[in-house]
Order: structure tokens, then C-alpha cells, then sequence
């Protein structure tokens, strides 16, 4: 459970306790509020068939620029069931525990997380606001790759903390600016290099496979969520080739 | 509920107790703010004829610039009623819930929010403070545009939390930036831009449309409030064509 | 009541209470500090010919440059009897309920806000620090004119919350700033901009109407204090003409 | 008493508490720390020739620059016995109670606070630490004079509230800056002009006037205080003409 | 224990208290907090033999660095049994007590900061993210060198502090700036230059080194931990010469 | 007793209550802590011959750079024997109590501070990390000259407080900057050519006086601590001349 989490919790228990009008927070707003957090609750609202239809190819696109990049972690399940916050969700199952992320992999991360975008302005020729947490996530992640995990040239292997997490304040609390501004642009600019590279080679794999984009769009328009077997069978069907196996890093 | 809207209910609260000479805040004053705050009090002072026609004049630029554009949500009623802050009100009725919003929709959004204060500096050669929260909802969403959802290819799609609203802190208060100042200069590039251009197009469809928009405001002035019948029949009359059903975005 | 006069109301009952040798504050230490605050302590100490003279055609500097600029609103009381911390004051009466302020409205008073010691630097031939709540007040508007209502076409119309009071908290007090350095001073450029004209366009008056300007201060001097007729009379005598009659704006 | 007396009495009380071993600060340790403050404890630790030369010639410094200028307040009485932190004081007497302060004012009493420091440049040859307090005095009035009065043509007339005290805060602390960088380093760009300006008038003055600067300090060693009448005695007899009546401003 | 490790702590006893569902944190939940902080849970999870060889490979650049450079610290153990929240470890033993250390000391220890990530660079083509703690001392060690401890002669023998460590609120936090951003831009550079060039060095060592660093590999991966006396066998071995006795800097 | 001593009593204090298990910090832990802080408890660990030998010729070079400036104050007792974190020192010893510092006096000060530094560069071709305390001091005295006492002309006689400790506070804590980043690095710039012409200073007499500060150093190691009649003998017996009476500044 990460700093953020944990402000996510008490915000979520301290309007827990507003709501049954109480005076002060108990543990017990905090563990009800933990449920909610961790689990989500169950949306029961209607979505259109249009927010359907851009769900299923966000999540698409997701789970096809997974396959075709060799160090990825495998696809588990793709759903455009909404749940929490999310009206879909690609999810992941990484074969092997993994204590080291090589750069290789973390670039491949970034094209994954921005496919969902990528996905919706190949078809629907824009983008909109649905791709906030993608590109929040792939930030958070570059930025880490550049400034802490010594991954790009212009910067060097340094490791000033930025980034970093503070269990109990929160990230992006109080906490003092250890290097100078222009040491902050030159990160910035490395960070927005690395996503707007990733971007275009998920724009690439997707504009190759656009057949097999759509045949995954509509399996999940028609049965909603999809396992690994159901993935793997309309690639093989559509790109007439075995999916690969996944290459560990 | 947003944390804006809790500050601000926060601070009623605190002036309600020092009203009532308490010294310390209870829930009963929280309460009482949050009957205010959501409701508006009734305003029953007296508003001269050149501000009712400001007020119409503003809330017929809206109505109209939202008819012209087609990716808007539909008006749900018209009224230069004050009520709460506002001497006036354009109310608009999605016709579905959206949990996306698309670009071409946000750009709209901000001709709409910013085409009262263009049919103000259209008919009376001016522009006054009445615009502030106009002008305040537009800055916010363009930043959300530019900062959080990718929508400028300058800046690339890179969040770092920038407009985030924090509950229970406050939007601006103690959360450190991230981000160096020239990116922020980069982003701020980019708000105005989007504003700016969003406030061209609001002129355009004025200019065009003035005789629609004299009518609007003529009927606000008689009316005091227009539902979506009403603003249709005008729109027939004065472009002798039937309105545009909306499409969905 | 705004944030400043909060703050500024908690620090006299804190003095207040220092002063009784309480070691707390208590709620009524605030209101006799409010009294305090709200009607100002009557002033005994006597002051030099030189500072009433000074005075004097500060406040006739305000009182002709309100009544040259059409869209201003009209005087009620001028006076130099001290009161609170201030030695004079010019007393404007709005003849109507205003909502919203037109730029040209607005501009006026700056104009009117800097006449006073406009008209010091034309008499005198120096400025002194008499004007510094003129300044503070001018700045002040024109900080709201360019950061929060649009009135800088180099700025355009947005509004980042720049120069908002936050009630409780003061206005200066804890808030990050939401926009960058360069924005920043471009807003600075325009505050400034619009001072410095609004102080040539009273300089400007107060020149051609030396005349006037010279009866109002020796009546000031004579009488202490001057009513709307009285004002009325003088610019009738001198300039031979009518005054005319207030446009609303 | 300002926001920095109070600090400052703040940590009297409790360095006082500390002393005497208490766990708190009362009130008690309040009064005495008041005491201390305003009258200064009497010092009986002994001076060397060397440096009560230098104060003699700092204070006839001040002195006569004071003499020399017409808008300057008058002397009344010059002394080299230390007492609190300094030691030694030339001590004004405005004739009247001043409520404006004219810019030409200010500009000598900038000289007259420079002109201990340019007395020991002239006289030794260096600089030293001891005008710590007139170079503070003399910064914190350019400040208000650039960025409060409106005294620089470059910066303007506006007020953005730069070098105001807040009571109970202390002047520097945990205020948030209203104006850019560039607006910051505009003002002290100003403030060092006017700070630099007075310095070389001060310097000009003294090399003019070294003869009675001599006599001056020789009676200061002599006698260690001289009141006004002993300064008016020695300029009759170095300058050989009458001290000139002070102008009023 | 530095104020880091206390910060840490801190966390930890918290997080202890959350998981036993108490209100409070009490001395307990620090003591236990403590125990793990300091020797580091045993961890039982199983590692892939991919990240067993990294590690090898990781460690043994470390290691083989730290021998080829005369003035660091003799090997005292290396392994790559996973403890605490590192896979491996290589501890060396200074052969006496240090109190001052020289800038060719320095140098080398940054070689050997940085020669674990060589390693793998050379080795896999790639780097990853487990480089994280030794880019983050080696950071921190070339602050202190640039910004304490004058060793670079573009800032000069200045020390404004930075990069002191505050026991009791943690490094970072509510330190103000003493030096300007232009001053941080200048210490910046002059990190990144000592890091880079640490790099090169370490680069080199290892690649002219490749076979031993091959066999300390394949030793750690068959032994999982080797004591000086095996590394010195495997260096006599591959190399065919003495291992270098250690100058003492 | 200064700011900085406070908080570093209070940290010792804090630690002081850890390590006896206590819940709070009790007022006999403060007294545990100062009396600590202030005599330093005595150090019983070895020292390597290597280190001693730096050290001796580390403070031979304040005492010799101090010998050798008139404008000094003389040396008092000149020792190796380890004392709480300090492994030598150089005493003064004032001949009168000084009130003002002047600009010479200072600049040599700032030569002597650098001095132990410049003479291990000389001797063993390399600086370290033992510096950093008269870096530090040299630093903040450099600091005080150029932004409190207007020792630097490009930055004029202007004092903002820069560099001023604020008891209770701590000198760098939450106290705002009042100046411009430009004005700082200004600043910064004057501070480090105060610094860098004081260390060629030092440089020179070093160097010019090689032979004393070896007989210096010599009899440091034999003797362990010398006196001002030891220093004395030795510089009489190395220059051939009797050593100068100090010139009162």
C-alpha cells in the first residue's frame, strides 16, 4: 500500500464519517473505507453504446500492443465490465515474480499503458479524457526512469528522489526540491521524450493490426471479457501464426 | 462533492458560528452551510434594467453558441432569475451520462462557457467582471485539457497531477509542483491557446448568428426564463430552419 | 467582511488581549476588536498646516478626476477630518446596485484611485507615502482586472484564481501559486500597464482643470468637509459649465 | 510595536524560561523579556580606544549629513555610551508629528543612515560590521519606498504589499509572494539605485564637510554626548556661518 | 542513525500499529519497527534464475571495481543471498578507522557505486531499475563532495549546506534554500560531471577485467557468497598475478 | 548560544529520551544533552598515523596563514588531540573584545578558515572531506559580508537579512526569501569570489612559507599541542626574524 493509498483512504474515511454524521473519524470509518477502496464498489449505472464501443477498443488496444512487444508481461483477463472508477480493465499476470524491471521492459510498459489512447484515436480519430490514469501512471513511471533509475543519457545515472513516494504524507507533499530548476526541465523533457516515443510505436503496432484490433474490439463488445485462451485464438485466427510465446526480458 | 466545494462549505460554517457568537464550530453549522451552499438563499434585492439586459444578453450567448455547435449538451432551460451569486443561468441536460469526454465535446465546452462574455463584448462593446467564473471553469478545464488528459501535442500526453483538486486540502493549497517552471510555462502556452481559440469560434457563431441571439435575449428580457421548447421555436423563427438534433459527440 | 479584515480583526484581539494581560483570547476580545476594526478610533492628535494642505488637494486630486470621468460613480462626502488611520477621504455613493463592472468602469477607478496623488505630484512637485492604500487598492483591481476577468487581450481570458481572497486563511497566506513564472510576469506587465495609463489619463486632468482643482482643496481647507453640493457648486463656478449628469456606465 | 518587535520579545520570554529551568513560558517571563527589550540592558564591559574612535566618527557621520540636508529631521542629542546593542546613537526630534513622508524626505534620511558607514570609509579607509542595522534600516525604507509608495519611475505606482509586516507572523515568514521574479528583481534593482544614490550623496557631503566631521567627533570623545546645542556650536565655529533653520519639508 | 533511518522508522511504526488495529502508535510498535529496520526480515520468496544471474553479475562488478582501484575499502564478503530489500550485497571492511576522506577516495567510491550497474550494462546490453540505491548514494556522495566539501573548482571551496542530512524532520523537509537556482544549476552539473565520469571509469575497469568478472559471477552463482580469501583465489587465478596489496589512500 | 545550537540541543535531547526508552523528552534530557554539546565528550578511539599527520599539517596552515596576516587575531594554543568531532584546533586569543569587524580583519579571517584546507593541498596534493566545518564557517562569513554588511560593491550597501539566524527557528527554516533569485545568485557570485581570493591567499603564504609550516607540523606530532610561546620559537627560528606584534586592525 503506497503513500497515495493511504491519503486515498483517509480522505475516503474522513467523508465516511461526514456522511453518518459523526464529530471525529473511528478505525471503523477507516476500515469501511478500506473495503471500498481496495474492492470497489459495484457500478450499477447504464453506459451507453458508445462508451461501450470506445471501451472495448481502449481495452483492445491495451491487450494488442501487450502481445506483439516481446517483454511484456502476459495478458490475463480483458473486461469491459465496469468496476471502481474503471468502465474496463486489461489485466496481467506476470509468469515470475520480478525484483528487476529492465529498461527494455519499462519502455515496453509505457507503449502498453498509452495503447488504450492510442487505440481510440486510431478509430475514433480523437482522444478524450477517458486515458487520464494511463497517461498519469506512464508519467509517474518515466519520470522514475529518468530521474531515479539513471535511464536516460541526457540526464545520467543520478538519483535525486524525485519522483519517490512518502508513506504517510503523500508524494507530492511538503517535501523539499533537492536539485534546480533547470535540472527539473532537462528531467521533464527526457520524460515527455520517453512517452511520446512509446506513443508512436504504439501507434505503429496498432495501425499494423488494425484487423486483429477490431476482431478483439467486437469479441468484447459480444461476450464483455475475454481470458487468455479467447486472446489467443483470434490473434492466431487473424495474423494466421502462433501467437508468441513470451520472451522473459 | 468536490474539495472546493467542502472549503467553501467549511468556511460557512465557520462564519456561522462566529455569527451566533459560538466559539467553537459544531456539526449544526456544517449542516446549515451545506443547506446554503447546495440551494443558493433567495436573493430579493433589486437589479437595475442595463444589468437584466447584460444578463440576458450573456445568457442568450451561451444558449446560442451551444445550439450552433454540435458536440454540446443539450439547453435544459434559460433564466435570468437571480439566484445564489448569479444574476442569470443556462442550464444544459446531457441526454446520457458520459464517462468520457472527447476533445472536439471539451473544445465546445469552452466555446459555450466563454460565448457569454463574447455576446456581451459583441452587443455593448465591452467586457465586464461578470465573466469571472466564466472565465475561472474555463481555465480549469482547459488546464485539465493540457495538463491531465494529453489534449496539447506540445506538451504531449504526460499527467503530473497538475489541476488535480485534492478533498479536504483544497485545490492549491500545500500540494508541491512537480514539474519545472518551464514545463508549466509550456502548459500555461497551451491553456491560453485553447482559450483563446475557443473564444474566436464563440465570436464567429455571434456574429453570424446575431439576429437568433437579439431574440433570445429579447424574450429572456419579457420571459425570464426559457425552457428548450422555447429556444427551439425562436431558432426556427429568426434561421428559418429546424434546429439541429444533437449529435452524440 | 473579507478575509483581510479577518485577519486583520484577529490580530487586534490578540493585541487586545495582550494588553488586559489575559493569557487567552476570548470572544470578547473580538468584538470590541471588531468595533474597533469596523468604525476606527477617533483621532485627537492635531496636525501640521502643511500635511491639511497636503491633504486637502489629495482628496479635491480624487474628487475632480471622479467627477471628469463619465463612468464613475458619483461623490457623496469629501473630507479631511482624520478618522482611523487615514487623514482624509472621499466618499463615493453608487446610485445603483452594482453586479457586474465594465472595464471601462473599472478603469475609471484607477484613474480616480490615483488622482490623489497625482494631484500631490502637480501641487507639490513630489509624491509621498500618503498614497500607499491608494496604490495597494489600485494594484489590487488591476491584479483582479488581468488575472481573474480578462482584460488584458495580451493575457486573454483566463483566470487561474490569481489575486482571490481566501476568507480565514488571508489572501497572501499558504496558497501555491497554479501558474508559471513567465505567466507570472506577463500579468505583472499588464498590471502595470494599466496603472500607468490610468495615472497619465489623471495627470492629464488635473492639468487641464488646475483651476478647479485649487477651489475644491481651499474650500476643503476652509469647510474640512464638502457634500455632493457643495462639490457641485465649485465645478459649476469654475468651469462655467453644468456638471454633467453621471452616465450609467 | 511591530509584528518584528513581538517576535523578537517572543524569544526573549523564552530564552528568559529557559534560564530559569521552567518546563513553559508564562506570562511572567513575557513582562521581563518586555522590559529588557525596550530599555535595553545597561552595559558595563569595556571599550577599546580603537573602536570608540570609530563610533565617534560614525555618529558625527550621521550628524552631519543630517545638518547638511534640509528635509531632515533635527538632532537632538549625539552620544557614543553603549547602551543595548549599539555603541553609540544619534538620536532625532521631529518638530512636528509627520503623517506623509515626502519622497525627498525619505532620500536624506536613506543619506542620513548611510552616512555613519561613509564617515568610517572616509576617515579608515574600510568598511566594517558594524553598520549592520543602519544598512537594514536604510534596505527596508528603499523597499517601501520602490515597492509600496510608488517612488520609482521604472517599477511604477502599484503596491503589491513587498516589505509590509504582519503582526503575530513576523515580517518574512510563511507570506506568499503576489509578484513574478522578474517584478522582484525589477524592485531590487530600484532599491539598490536609490540605496547607491544616497551613499554617494552621504560620501560628498562628508569630504566637503571633513573639517567639521573632525570636530565633531573629538567632542563626541571628549564629552561622549552632546545635545543639539553643542552640534550647533561646533558648525557656527567650523563652517563659520549659521546652521541653517530646518526647512519643512 | 541518521535522521533518514528515523524517518523510516517512524513509517514502520505506524504502518505496525495500522496492522494490529490500534489507535495509537505506541514505544512497542517502535521497538519491533526498529528490529526489522535494522537486520531486515528473512525473505523466503524464490528469485528466477534470470535474477540470480543479474545479481551474480551485479555484485561481482562491485566487487572486481572496488579490487582494481588502489584507494577504497578491502572486500570483506559478497553474496547474492536475498536480505532485507536487496538481492545481493557486496560488504566491504575498511582496514582502519577513516576520519577524513580524500577526493581520490571519493572518486573511487563512486567507481564502486556505480560498477554494479556496469556490470550489467556490459553483460545484458541493458540496464534496470536495480540500480536504484547505488544511483541514489552515489548522488548523494557527489553532492556532499561538490556542495560541502569544495571538491570541484567551478563552485569553489563553498558550503551552503547542501545535502545535509536534519535528524528529527528527514533531509528534505522544510529546509529552505540558502544559494540561488543559478548556484543549484552550477553544483548540478558538477554532480552529474563527477557521476558520469565515475561511470567511464568503472565502464573500462570492467570491460579490460570481463573475465574475471565472468568467474566472480559464475563463483557467486555456484557458492551464492564468497569471503576475501575466494575472491582474492579467483583474481590471482584469472589474472596471474598477486592481488595488490591495498594502499592506504 | 545561537539558533543553530538550539535545534542541535534539541536533537541530542531527542535522541537522549530514545535511547532510555522514555515516552517524551523530559527537561533533565535537555541538561544531559547541552552539557554534551558543549564540552564534547572526550574521544578515546585510535587515530591513524596517516590522519594525525594530516591533521598537524592542517592546523600548522591556520596557524602559520594566521601568523603571517596583520589583521588577526593571535594564536592562543594550537592542538591534535581529538576532542568531540573535531581531531585538531586552532585557537585564538582576542587581545581586546571587538564590536566592529572590519572588511580587512574579515578577508583574513576568511584566509585563516582556508588555510587548513590550502596546506593539506599543498602537502599531500589533494583535499578532503575534513574541511568541511571551516568551509562551512568560511562560507557563512563570506555570506554575512557580502548580504549583510555591503562588503561587495556590485552588490552595494544593502542588507535583506540574507544569512541572519533566527533563534528558535533555526536559521534556514521557513523563513521567506525577500530578494530576487537574481539578486541571490548576485550574491552567490560576490560570496564565492570573497572565498576563492582568500584561498589563493592562503595558497601564496603557504607556499612562500613551506619551510615553517613543516617545522610547525613536525613539532605538532612530536608535541601534540603547542602554545603561543612554542609557535613563537619555531617562526623565529625558521624566518630568521622575530615575529610581528600584531597591528591592531
Amino acid at each position: 500500500m503506497t503513500g497515495a493509498d493511504l491519503e486515498n483512504l483517509m480522505n475516503e474515511a474522513a467523508l465516511e464519517a461526514v456522511k453518518k454524521g459523526k464529530e471525529r473519524i473511528e478505525m471503523r470509518d477507516f476500515e469501511e473505507a478500506r473495503d471500498r477502496v481496495i474492492m470497489g464498489s459495484k457500478r450499477e449505472e447504464s453506459f451507453s453504446e458508445d462508451e461501450k464501443r470506445i471501451t472495448a477498443y481502449h481495452e483492445a488496444g491495451h491487450t494488442l500492443v501487450s502481445w506483439e512487444l516481446p517483454h511484456t508481461d502476459p495478458i490475463h483477463k480483458v473486461s469491459i465490465i465496469p468496476r471502481g472508477m474503471a468502465l474496463g480493465a486489461t489485466q496481467f499476470l506476470p509468469e515470475e515474480d520480478r525484483h528487476y524491471y529492465p529498461k527494455s521492459y519499462l519502455i515496453n510498459r509505457l507503449c502498453v499503458a498509452l495503447a488504450g489512447r492510442a487505440a481510440e484515436k486510431l478509430v475514433f480519430m480523437y482522444v478524450s479524457s477517458g486515458a487520464n490514469d494511463d497517461l498519469k501512471n506512464a508519467t509517474a513511471l518515466a519520470e522514475k526512469m529518468v530521474a531515479q533509475w539513471g535511464m536516460s543519457d541526457k540526464v545520467g545515472p543520478i538519483n535525486f528522489g524525485r519522483g519517490e513516494e512518502h508513506p504517510f504524507i503523500g508524494r507530492d507533499i511538503s517535501v523539499q526540491k533537492r536539485y534546480s530548476e533547470t535540472m527539473a526541465w532537462l528531467m521533464d523533457k527526457e520524460i515527455r521524450n520517453l512517452i511520446i516515443t512509446a506513443e508512436r510505436k504504439a501507434d505503429e503496432i496498432l495501425l499494423r493490426g488494425r484487423k486483429t484490433l477490431e476482431e478483439l474490439a467486437a469479441a468484447l463488445l459480444k461476450d464483455e471479457s475475454l481470458d487468455k485462451e479467447d486472446v489467443e485464438d483470434i490473434i492466431r485466427r487473424t495474423k494466421g501464426v502462433e501467437p508468441l510465446r513470451k520472451i522473459s526480458n
